[in-house]
């Protein structure tokens, strides 16, 4: 292999989880399912089932100290990792779980620059936590919020990560001039027509001037954030605190 | 229809969408899968383009002022949601976007007791933004980070709230004790085998001693908290703040 094609290698996420039939899914289709179409990233969907244990392929048992609910075994999600992802394999391995650190535009940001990931899908009561210091997983939350299993968490990381791949958004501006990325929520936006049910469009910007029309946008956005998430700007104010 | 027949109505989750395609997708599989199969909730998702306008059936336009992207039209939209969410509708109106609330699992479970969702999934730049107050929406963030459109942001939600559906979850229990209910991280879980690459459940698990394990659980859960996110014990000690 030469190092061009090295370099050109595609972006690349395995999925490991019980229900590989819900993938591609949505990712199969719009802006992330045409970049996959045309080869500018690639996915696999590995089955955790088929490193399960005896006649049953069992994955799961009792939880230790009794409780509600099923744990995915160590032994058989171990298994599926070291076939999914030997160990020169410089891909990240990212547990979906509620526990862990919240997802941010930053890290995803960092995730899309890389060669892509391994991705291990949740689902039960949990997975035995010695997997995770084993495997060194490390453990992302898209929320506060508890879902079914890690399929569609994982969906929306790969989701956030291929729409900033190279040549996947057909303007590389929207990548940039947006919320988060700056810190702020995005301003409001407008399109034709310029009234509608007595609402018109803010007169700055349909007038044409360009400075003036940043200004509102800026002041607009500052105004949103302060309203809604006067978090985002505690944090951007202290940058060397996170 | 009788009030039985009232009270029984499942609950109903309607999704406005460019890609109606991508559903149920993930929601067609497993815990919501099942329960979607037998009627214990409802899923239509509705294209937005057949409300679009003239020969292409346009949905989107230019922002108003300038800049990257395409902008959805507030009175395409607005038709798509008067058509699919009558005035007597008493379901919420919910716009899947980074700039709204952030989602927590409080939220969840007051949408999982209401009638069910009208979920609008943006595209493009954004949406025009007289059709929020126009038609009510509240805007509602997955997370602090950006997706292609809201597609996959509507199966986070939707999924969230079927599995707290009566009856969905195998164990009633499994929707009590777990991350975020009560202001928690859960606590690590294990299963056999006891021992596994070195790595032994912890003692306390497998002695039989349900009181020392109910403490176990409750340390590890707030030292796992304490650690990871302090944010949510800050929550939790202020209830009067949020």
């Amino acid at each position: 292999m030469s190092d061009a094609t090295a370099l050109s290698a595609p972006w690349r996420a395995t999925v490991l989880t019980l229900y590989p039939e819900m993938f591609p899914g949505p990712l199969g289709v719009s802006l992330s399912g045409d970049a996959l179409g045309r080869g500018a990233w690639d996915l696999s969907a590995q089955n955790i089932r088929a490193h399960g244990l005896g006649r049953h392929r069992s994955v799961d048992d009792t939880p230790a100290g009794g409780g509600a609910g099923m744990v995915l075994r160590c032994d058989v999600l171990a298994a599926a990792i070291d076939a999914a992802s030997g160990p020169d394999d410089p891909r990240p391995r990212l547990l979906m779980s509620p526990r862990g650190r919240p997802l941010t535009q930053a890290r995803v940001r960092a995730l899309a620059a890389g060669p892509g990931l391994v991705v291990i899908c949740g689902r039960f009561e949990g997975v035995d936590e010695r997997v995770i210091a084993g495997r060194g997983l490390e453990e992302v939350s898209i929320g506060d919020y508890v879902l079914s299993g890690g399929e569609i968490a994982a969906m929306v990381l790969i989701d956030a990560c291929v729409r900033l791949l190279p040549g996947v958004m057909g303007k590389e501006a929207s990548g940039v001039e947006e919320s988060f990325e700056n810190g702020r929520l995005e301003y409001p936006h407008y399109t034709r027509p310029r009234e509608w049910e007595g609402r018109v469009i803010p007169d700055v910007l349909t007038g044409g001037n360009h400075a003036a029309i940043a200004r509102w946008r800026g002041a607009e956005a500052l105004r949103l954030t302060a309203e809604r998430r006067p978090d985002l700007l505690d944090r951007s104010v202290m940058p060397f605190t996170e």
